[in-house]
């Protein structure tokens, strides 16, 4: 993947700090675009996550769901107090994506237990990607924070384990969970692409930079593509087609 | 109020350490029967704040409930690790006081956000007299966990602050809340007291220590007064009738 660095001899995978770039308004624009979707994601994700936890067969897994609920307000809360460092009102910022990341978790409710992990860790491997994509075309000091945010909370090998398990006592399972992953990934691409429609700078710097100006469809679709690409990887490691 | 350390010429306020005290079966008993209650006490205040967090005006306030509940997930870990260092298991030892706790929540279902935020309120003040009762009757390690425990999640000032907020703005509002909080109350003592009637070890803790033998229901009544007139007078604090 080509970075911004480079192009711009400031060094091999960085575009400079946050300092030197926030004078661009284009690009302080997108960046606060970026924390305020995150901000809520996570938020977002710390709901579900502890909604879900009804679910659990037991205490130890009520207790896991938990953990890894709290380990996404942790990420919400340095996003947020990012946002407010930089002279952005952390509500303001993440009020676009409410309704967006709202309705991708009313159209994905799990009804039980197996929905709710293969869900998480779906919707946890799909931030990561796309943590991954942005992150090369960041300042040091917002990749720094994103990168930090992406840390493992957990959810991977707990819903893994779970649901492999699952499908091993009961073979019938997994059809209905691959049914279920192809409808996760589909809401979720269908609310990032009204995402990308209605956000300007953030999808110019998603898919080049925020020098890029205008908005490459394409470029976009590129990005996509390598997301469900990986998607129908990890399905296939869980032992579930897509 | 009298501390067994005193008797014992331990040192005042101090009965000994838990390498000393659990040596006693029926004292080892109790502290775990203690420590599941409360973990499975501030594992269902998370979830029960994580999903009161759906009544939220705004985001703000959404994720000020995200971070109580989140510190309440960060208490129940120490205590669970706790039970778990001990030798204990931690579902176990939960298990007893699952249906009280449910039993309570289900009974007490806020319908609306200033509802949920006196729920908050008045559980987390009702939890804190509590700890403080119990907590001169126990062993200095697990009185350094159970204090360190009852450190404020800043539920109090938050709710507080929104309750009089919304007192002020429709007075009429503070009608309907006196009544929640007295009802409120009300299933408390009534789980509390299924609580007692059921075990023994841990009844005997609160009433006087783990060698007092039988079981004292005056001394239990007494202790459920102290916390309700406690009750009552938080109650007019927030400007509302018990």
């Amino acid at each position: 993947m080509e970075t911004q660095g480079e192009t711009q001899g400031i060094g091999a995978g960085s575009i400079g700090d946050w300092a030197g770039r926030s004078a661009d308004p284009e690009y302080r624009a997108a960046v606060v675009d970026l924390l305020g979707a995150l901000a809520y994601g996570e938020l977002s994700a710390f709901e579900r996550l502890a909604e879900d936890a009804k679910f659990a067969p037991g205490l130890a897994d009520k207790a896991a769901l938990a953990r890894m609920a709290s380990a996404e307000f942790q990420h919400f809360q340095l996003l947020h107090d990012r946002l407010a460092a930089v002279g952005a009102d952390p509500d303001e910022a993440m009020t676009p994506f409410v309704e967006p990341l709202d309705g991708f978790h009313r159209l994905t409710a799990p009804s039980d237990w197996l929905e709710g992990l293969v869900k998480a860790y779906v919707g946890d491997a799909i931030a990561t990607d796309f943590y991954r994509e942005v992150a090369v075309r960041l300042d040091d000091d917002t990749r720094d924070l994103v990168l930090g945010v992406m840390a493992d909370t957990g959810h991977a090998q707990f819903a893994v384990d779970k649901v492999r398990q699952a499908i091993q006592e009961n073979p019938r399972v997994g059809g209905r969970l691959a049914l279920w992953g192809r409808r996760l990934m589909g809401e979720a691409l269908s609310q990032a692409q009204r995402v990308v429609a209605e956000r300007d700078a953030l999808s110019n710097l998603l898919v080049g930079g925020a020098q890029v100006q205008g908005f490459d469809l394409v470029e976009v679709g590129k990005m996509f593509n390598r997301i469900t690409e990986a998607h129908t990887r990890r399905m296939a490691a869980l032992g579930l087609a897509s």
